[in-house]
């Protein structure tokens, strides 16, 4: 039997680690036999543009680890052509977000499937299996939670403070609407109470990981989980990896390092995992309670990622 | 004051002549001073495709008028990609029905819209003005009618008929389901009764001029009418310019002649076109009460359409 992971997911960085758990597992961490990979995917970046259900987060995991992702970009797919997009402007739509003819194609199919009723987690493990991803692809919920994000200029809707502003507004608040009465996506709280091991993944605290611990049952099933509990810091050398964490926590008034991160995180996991460029940071981080693992954790390509993953995996039935 | 002219049109022939009409009236048949072009469209050959709410006949005379149809398919636009259909059928969904990246930009645009709550003819009414159409673009109804195909095997949805099975089943009968409680759409009768000119076009009689005509209240908007009324043989030496309007007057027992179209259009209206390789069937129309012009009904460019169009519009007035 192999080891059962479960990431806690953003978009970029969630996806990069699960890439590595894809290729660290066998069979691609598909499930077997209690084993296999399990992304836990955050949902509050999710929005309706033109008219279809666009799930940014859950499509950049899926895309990731069917290596059909645009790696430089960093979102949407690899060969992409934006016909339909140039159309909708014609057409006279708002084209600020970048909708690729292939991803386009996702949304569809989406859409039409959540209209005639099939929940979103479903959606995707059809989505998934049909590009080929082995690992189970969960939304953390079925239901409608939308991250909005309060700014001095008032409050954005996700997409447009990430994309339309570019994530420039100062961000004062971060709410999420409809997570009150949000339930766990069937086969949520099984893979994180189960696992062997859980990893909240570099993914930003309060825009990917935050919403999704924020969904009713699943903080409380992280807590009772018998899995080997690992964070991996998104700050590496005082520095977001990608996205606007590092201005976040600094607009919220904490530490803009991998011990601000860590502080965030206590009580929620046992172990943080930091970049060798913080490894100064050991030590106060381990004061706070943590174990803590020094490696790097720069995943740039493919071998990156299996041996950061492969590393991980190595904490996992020490707890 | 320009000519006022309304063409009952369903696909590929009524958008040629609509075109004609456009060419032939003063700027493009823009609704001026009571003058100009409206076009009353069939709907029901429209279908839901992957959620998409898919008008197939609308959009025939939209991209013409809007000269960006492809002339030599007879649907569709010019210089289309299909990327996104290439991943839908990817992604596990039937493909037979061939949508191009730009046309399916039409599809999300309408499908948003309608489900925003805009009914059918104000959403075609922006986004023929976003392609540059001057004329009036109407369908005939804003609700849903759907024609039906009884063949020997069963009952096909208008496209399974037309596209999926290539119109080559035998047809025993059409019907259009929700016709009775379907209301003409804002601006459809007066078009109809106040026009100059009323020109039932070169469309297939059964499948596209009978849905338009059999939403209460049309057919008697006809009687009606002041106009001019003239209709267009579909019919030319025997034949259908385009699709299976002589396999259907030949399966339902009528004449395959332009004859045979003339005894459906008894009472309808007052003026038959046919071509001048039917010249012989002058006498038994005229017999059975029309006007006949006998000319060149072959619209196979802009000129050939233009002409036509300037001969029907020396009918208008004469009633």
């Amino acid at each position: 039997m192999s080891t059962s992971v479960t990431v806690l997911a953003g978009g970029v960085g969630g996806a990069r680690l699960a890439h590595g758990f894809a290729l660290a597992l066998p069979d691609g961490g598909a499930p077997a036999g209690g084993g296999g990979l399990t992304c836990v995917v955050n949902v509050g970046d999710d929005t309706e543009r033109h008219g279809l259900h666009v799930s940014p987060d859950l499509d950049t995991v899926m895309y990731t680890l069917a290596q059909l992702n645009d790696e430089d970009r960093g979102w949407g797919l690899t060969g992409e052509s934006y016909a339909v997009l140039d159309q909708l402007g014609r057409l006279g739509e708002d084209t600020w977000f970048t909708l690729g003819d292939k991803d386009l194609a996702t949304h569809v199919v989406r859409t039409a499937r959540l209209r005639a009723g099939v929940p979103l987690s479903a959606v995707t493990a059809s989505l998934a299996a049909s590009l080929g991803v082995r690992a189970r692809l969960l939304p953390v919920t079925d239901d409608a939670v939308r991250t909005a994000v309060s700014t001095p200029s008032g409050t954005l809707e996700f997409q447009e403070y990430f994309v339309r502003h570019q994530h420039a507004d100062e961000v004062l608040d971060v709410s999420f609407t409809g997570v009150d009465a949000a339930r766990p996506a069937p086969g949520v709280l099984d893979a994180v109470t189960g696992a062997d091991l859980l990893v909240v993944a570099p993914s930003n605290p309060f825009l990917s990981v935050e919403p999704v611990l924020a969904v009713p049952g699943v903080r409380a099933a992280v807590a009772a989980s018998t899995a080997r509990r690992v964070a991996v810091s998104p700050i590496v050398g005082g520095r977001a990896i990608k996205g606007p964490a590092a201005q976040i926590l600094e607009s919220l008034g904490h530490d803009v390092s991998a011990l601000g991160v860590a502080r965030l995180y206590v009580g929620l996991v046992d172990v943080l995992v930091i970049d060798a460029a913080d490894a100064a940071l050991a030590d106060p981080i381990a004061a706070l309670g943590f174990d803590v693992v020094v490696t790097d954790t720069i995943m740039g390509g493919a071998a990156g990622r299996a041996r950061l993953a492969d590393e991980l995996l190595g904490l996992a039935g020490q707890r």
